[in-house]
């Protein structure tokens, strides 16, 4: 995309304005975009018609009402999902009009739950219709920042991601360089099939499994390794790709990094997959060099995931949301994945502020 | 005004987006606006040469860095505001000219400091100018909403507030009901005053002294009264506005009544005036039939002050600042004075969804 189409450092709206609203919903996409963001992330999984719709994992217990539909009830069963063993509902055995009968529901229990069951899960073309009227509407290019999730796992069920986000970005007409889209995925191949097709930027993510006590990022080999590695028999972690070497490596098919918080500005042990951490007695540490080694590299940084709660802000933000972003602007950072963009918004406003007196 | 110029509850931006950068300057304001406010707040004191400047309180002591202005060294002493003696430096001993040359400070010391200095003090032109220009960059309609400060007090000084408004507003042209202003007071004279003069929206401030352990209102004679019944020997407080015969009264020379927060949903002991307070240990008790009851007189309610930070939130909304407002919203309140505008506007957002399902 141009880089004037955009204001710097961008604002992603993870999972729509997922801390008011339910996730991964138009209503949720709608108001991030109201409120100022200027992209809206989806994740995507496969229906078991190969339709793309916008859920943060393959299992739906958690964010739609499934569980509660007694005309589902057998669909209810276990599956391997990356080497871990899961009960629930799968996206991969439903059809999208029976995905369409479902309730969206916000998984954190201290988030508001009114809203529960009363909006759908949307598809992909969905998303890029409604980025595309609330362009119009807003006269400011709203871009969508998709998620191939758990490439591997929908390949191995025979419905692969990759084939299926092209074919839908084709129809937007939004496979070229200037597109407003990042694609973002955890695992290299996904990223690097779909290099060979179709230019859009894209995204490397990465993760660490963990955080000792004194901020040092922890990767072990289920959460710490690219799923694909883990796959492939490539030994190496996250950890690898933040190297020089492995920045180097990421540019050969991606043009950012999206890396989690600690990656850049790291406090004390943070475990993975946890909704009700608490943040409140950590001190931060010293920032790492990445955004330095990332920009040397020619790769932007988008780091994953701000959220306003005391409890997710370091004893250092003293409650405040604002100074967190302030921080990780201040340090440079490219773009931030937040559930409440139109926080980020406010801050950004407030960091130009700063910097033209 | 029209109603249809506005939303529906307003937001009125308390002191501009104070929350974030130095209170009542036009960076304040514009920030406001930008993230979505109806109304910029500017409270309305005199300097000596009898222009209106927008700061909290006549004495600039804790709101300009003047104390550190060797230059005015000779201006510190000491007067009497409302029946308190103050000691500092006071607007209607400065010029203009003078006042121009002193940078706005934030005066809560939990809020960035960063911005200290370096803003000015700006006028009620500068304000109205500002509305207007935002109004042709957004458009929509910004309004103001002043507050004549310590009008008695002002009188006194031979420095009266509402001619110099009045003034001001008629350069403007807003000096009609459809006018995107509201005037706001504690003393009913000032508003009377006006009424008799120009047609614009008003409306009556109430507070309390303070609020029992129990969540009643509390009424002393020092600030549980219109300070101009206090000179006029008017044994009543503010209570007394607030029952069906005062809300009539009030109807007689303005259109809203803007109660401090607890005259709606109350809940324990909180001293006037003081920044540290903390409300985290607090439960809400039922709330008052003041919105009704207003509203059966002919009056709109517009509730005062919301902030985000979690010592400001009552416990039952669980630090979080939206289930604030919508606690307020769902029981009918028509405008809401927020330091984090923002945040009311989101909040806004979010009620139209639970509305509209």
């Amino acid at each position: 995309m141009k880089p004037s189409q955009f204001p710097n450092p961008i604002i992603i709206a993870h999972r729509g304005a997922s801390g008011y609203l339910p996730d991964h919903t138009l209503e949720a996409y709608s108001l991030a975009i109201d409120r100022g963001a200027d992209f809206i992330e989806p994740d995507l999984v496969s229906t078991k018609d190969g339709q793309l719709v916008a859920r943060h994992e393959p299992n739906l217990i958690a964010t739609t009402d499934v569980s509660k539909r007694p005309e589902f009830a057998d669909r209810k069963r276990k599956m391997e999902v990356d080497g871990v063993n899961e009960e629930g509902f799968f996206a991969s055995d439903f059809t999208l009009s029976e995905i369409k009968t479902l309730g969206a529901v916000q998984q954190f229990a201290e988030r508001d739950q009114s809203f529960n069951g009363k909006f759908r899960v949307p598809t992909l073309t969905e998303i890029i219709d409604l980025a595309k009227a609330k362009s119009r509407e807003k006269n400011r290019t709203i871009g969508i920042y998709p998620e191939t999730k758990h490439p591997s796992y929908h390949r191995a069920l025979g419905l692969p991601l990759e084939d299926a986000l092209i074919a839908g970005l084709k129809v937007a007409g939004w496979i070229h360089v200037d597109a407003p889209v990042y694609v973002q995925s955890f695992e290299p191949s996904s990223l690097r099939y779909l290099r060979e097709r179709i230019h859009v930027r894209q995204v490397q993510l990465v993760m660490a499994s963990g955080v000792a006590a004194d901020g040092t990022l922890e990767f072990n080999p289920r959460y710490g390794r690219p799923y694909d590695w883990t796959l492939s028999g490539d030994a190496r972690t996250f950890r690898d790709l933040t190297t020089p070497q492995g920045l180097a490596e990421i540019k050969t098919y991606a043009d950012a990094i999206g890396p989690w918080k600690p990656f850049i500005v790291s406090a004390s042990t943070e475990a993975i997959g946890v909704a009700a951490y608490n943040e409140l007695n950590r001190k931060l540490v010293a920032p790492s060099t990445l955004i330095d080694d990332a920009h040397r590299a020619g790769l932007l940084v988008h780091a994953w995931t701000f959220r306003n709660e005391p409890h997710c802000l370091a004893a250092d933000y003293k409650s405040n949301p604002v100074s967190e972003y302030l921080n990780f602007y201040k340090l440079g950072i490219d773009g931030v994945f937040s559930d409440f963009s139109d926080t980020a918004v406010t801050a950004r406003a407030i960091f130009r502020l700063q910097n033209t007196k």
